[in-house]
C-alpha cells in the first residue's frame, strides 16, 4: 500500500507531483534547533513526539540535536522507530490487549522502552510480559493532567498506582505523565499558563503523595508545542514530549504568545503542494487536495502565498478555492502551497515528506509508521 | 509504510487486533448483489466507484455480479485497479499535469481507459498525450451537475467542449459526466429526487444543445449511493457510479427513503474495531479509534452494539466515550464496534480490510490504493 514518492532528489519544486507533502528543510531546521535551544534554556530533557512525524528520518535529525529519545502513542510506532535507529523510546499512552503487550515485551529486549499506566490491572499484565521476555518495563504513571481523558486521578490514587509499579517484578517506577492535550491549543497565552498552572498543581499533589509513600519520581514527562514554556520553567516537569513544533500548522498559527504573536517563534515548514484542476469560473477554481490528503477536524487548509485565495471546502479528493482579484489568472495545471489545518493526522495521510531547499528537492523521507495504529 | 494485517484467517474476532477496519461480509455481500440488482432492475450499467474502496479485491467482487468496470478519481487508483485485473476504468476527474498526463497515456495502451475533461485546453493535452502513446482515451465530458465544483456549464458550453473532443485525434467522445455529489446526503428523499430532478434538466439541456450540433451522446454517466434511484429512472442516466453502497456509514444512514428508512435498505457493513484502553470513571471510558483511524468530517463514528455507549469525542490516537449505566462493566480491554461516520476517508487510512463471517476472520484485503492521490 506503499505509494511512490512523487517527486525526484533534484528535481525543481514545480516538477514535484500533487498532492505532496513539502517541507521547506531552512524553516524545519530552524524549528529543531529553536526547541533544541529551549529545552537547553530550561535545564530540561526534550523527547520529541513521533505521533506527528511518523518518520525515523526525522526523530533521527532532533537525536543529532540532542534529543534523548522518542515519544510515540502506539507499539506499531515504537517497532518503526526501534527498526529506525531510536534506542530510547516511551509510548506515552497505555498498552492494553494481549498481543500489544507481547510485542511491547519483545521490543524491550532490544531497546530502552518506557510506558505510561492508569490502571493496576494494566500494571500487573506489563510486569507478567516483562517477566515472560526476561525485560525490564520502565513504567510512568499517567494522571490526568487536567483534560479529562485517560489518566488516573492525582494524589494518593496516583500514588497508590505507583507504589503497585515499584513493586512488581520486571517493572521500574519511571515516574509521572503529565500531559495536557487540550491545552495545547487555548489561544491566549495566559489562558495557557492557567491550565498548565492546574496541571501543575496536581503534579505537586501527586509529588507529595508519593513522598508521604517514600517513594521517588525520578520524572515529570509531558508538555506539546502550545504550552512547553509554562512546563519547561515550572521547575516540575524535567522532560518536554513536543512533536508539533517540527512543522507547525494552520490551528497551531491561531495560538498567540504574550505579544499576540505566533507561539515562540516557530515557523510552517510543512506544505501540501496542490494542482488547480479545474476553473469553472473567475472566482472559482478547484485543487486536488481533498480529505484523502488533509484532515479538517482543526479548521481548513490555509493557502500560503496568495493573499486572495481561500480554499473554502474539503471533499473526498477536492478542495474547492474562492479566487479574488488579484489573483484571478491562476490558471488551470498552477501549483499552490497549502497550510495544513492540523498536522498529525494529516502527515498520517501521506507515504512521503518532500524536502525543499531553495526551490529544489533535496530530500525523500518515508513516513515510516505512516498507519501504525496498533 | 505498509502496516501488517491486524488478523490472520481464522481467528476469532474477538483475537483482531485493534484498530482494525471489519468488513461484515453477509451485510457486504447483500448490499453488493442489491446495488447490481437495481442496476439491472433499472436497465442501466453499474460502475462502481473505486474511490470508495480502493482496493481490487472488492472490485472484482463487483465484477462478478455484473459490474462493467469501475471509476476511480486518480490515475493513481487507476494504475492499482489495472494491476489489480480491471480492465475497464473511468477516472471520473479531471487529469491535470505533465506527469499525470503521461502516465494515463502509458495506462490507455493496457486497459479501457475513459477520462472527464471539463476545459478546451486539457482536451487538447489529452488528444497529445493519446497520440504520442497510440492509445485511444475515451473523454466524457463533465456538466456542473449542481453542485458548483468542477465541470463545464451545461447546454451549449457542454456541447462546444464535447465537439472539441470529438474533433481531437485519438480522443473519442464518451458521452456526459453528470455527478452530483452534494445531492447524496441531502436527508429527505423528496429533497434529494429535486436536487437530481434538477440535474437531469441541466442533462436534457446539454442533450439538446448536442443534438443541434448533430453529436450523438453514447452514455451519461454519474449517481451516488444517496440518489441512484432518482437517475436510475429517469431515463437519462445509462450508468451509475455508486461507491459508498458496499459499506455504508454513519452519515448515509441519516438520509430516509421514502418511508422514513434508511436509503434503499443496504445495511452497515463495514466497522472499526476498538479496545478500550483507559476506563478512569464509571461514566467514561478512552478506545483507541481516534483521528488516524477515522475521520470526523461527516460526524462521529457511532457505538454500534451498546445502546447506552456514545463516541463523545477523537483526538489523534483517542476516542472518548461516555458510558451509561447499563453498559457500565466495560472493562479494559473490552473491544467494540463503531460504525465510521465517513466510509471513503475512513478507509483511506487503513491497510487491510478484515473480512468476518459469524465470527470469524475469512478475508484479509489489501487497500492496495490507499494513499493513492496522484
Amino acid at each position: 500500500m506503499t505509494q511512490p514518492p512523487p517527486a525526484r532528489i533534484g528535481d525543481p519544486l514545480e516538477a514535484v507531483d500533487t498532492p505532496a507533502l513539502l517541507v521547506d528543510l531552512e524553516a524545519f531546521e530552524a524549528n529543531l534547533e529553536r526547541m533544541a535551544a529551549a529545552a537547553r534554556g530550561f535545564g530540561v530533557r526534550l523527547r520529541p513526539h513521533a505521533k506527528t512525524h511518523k518518520s525515523p528520518a526525522v526523530a533521527l535529525r532532533q537525536a543529532a540535536l540532542g534529543a534523548v529519545g522518542q515519544c510515540c502513542q502506539k507499539v506499531a510506532e515504537a517497532e518503526i522507530l526501534a527498526a529506525g535507529g531510536i534506542g530510547d523510546i516511551l509510548v506515552s499512552n497505555q498498552v492494553v490487549g494481549a498481543s500489544k503487550l507481547e510485542r511491547l515485551g519483545a521490543l524491550a529486549r532490544r531497546v530502552k522502552l518506557a510506558v505510561c499506566a492508569d490502571d493496576v490491572g494494566n500494571v500487573a499484565d506489563l510486569s507478567r510480559v516483562a517477566l515472560s521476555y526476561d525485560a525490564t518495563l520502565t513504567v510512568f504513571v499517567e494522571i490526568d493532567a487536567g483534560m479529562g481523558r485517560c489518566g488516573v486521578a492525582p494524589g494518593e490514587p496516583a500514588a497508590a498506582l505507583a507504589a503497585a509499579v515499584a513493586a512488581s517484578p520486571g517493572l521500574v517506577f519511571g515516574g509521572l505523565q503529565a500531559y495536557h492535550g487540550s491545552a495545547q491549543h487555548v489561544r491566549g497565552h495566559s489562558q495557557r499558563g492557567q491550565a498548565i498552572a492546574g496541571a501543575g498543581e496536581r503534579v505537586r499533589e501527586t509529588l507529595a503523595a508519593l513522598e508521604r509513600r517514600g517513594l521517588p519520581c525520578p520524572l515529570v514527562t509531558g508538555a506539546g508545542t502550545g504550552t512547553f514554556g509554562f512546563e519547561g520553567a515550572s521547575g516540575l516537569w524535567g522532560e518536554l514530549q513536543c512533536g508539533s513544533y517540527a512543522f507547525m500548522d494552520a490551528d497551531y498559527a491561531r495560538n498567540l504568545d504574550e505579544a499576540g504573536k505566533p507561539i515562540s517563534g516557530f515557523r510552517h515548514s510543512l506544505f501540501l503542494w496542490a494542482t488547480v484542476m479545474s476553473r469553472p469560473a473567475a472566482d472559482r477554481a478547484v485543487c486536488d487536495v481533498g480529505l484523502k490528503s488533509t484532515t479538517t477536524e482543526s479548521g481548513l487548509p490555509v493557502v500560503a502565498d496568495l493573499a486572495d485565495v481561500t480554499y473554502r471546502g474539503a471533499s473526498d479528493e477536492h478542495g474547492a478555492l474562492t479566487v479574488g482579484p488579484k489573483s484571478a489568472p491562476l490558471p488551470l495545471g498552477s501549483k499552490i502551497r497549502l497550510i495544513p489545518g492540523h498536522c498529525d493526522p494529516t502527515i498520517n495521510l501521506h507515504d512521503w515528506y518532500v524536502g525543499v531547499r531553495r526551490g529544489r528537492v533535496e530530500a525523500l523521507w518515508p513516513i515510516a509508521a505512516r498507519g501504525a495504529s496498533t
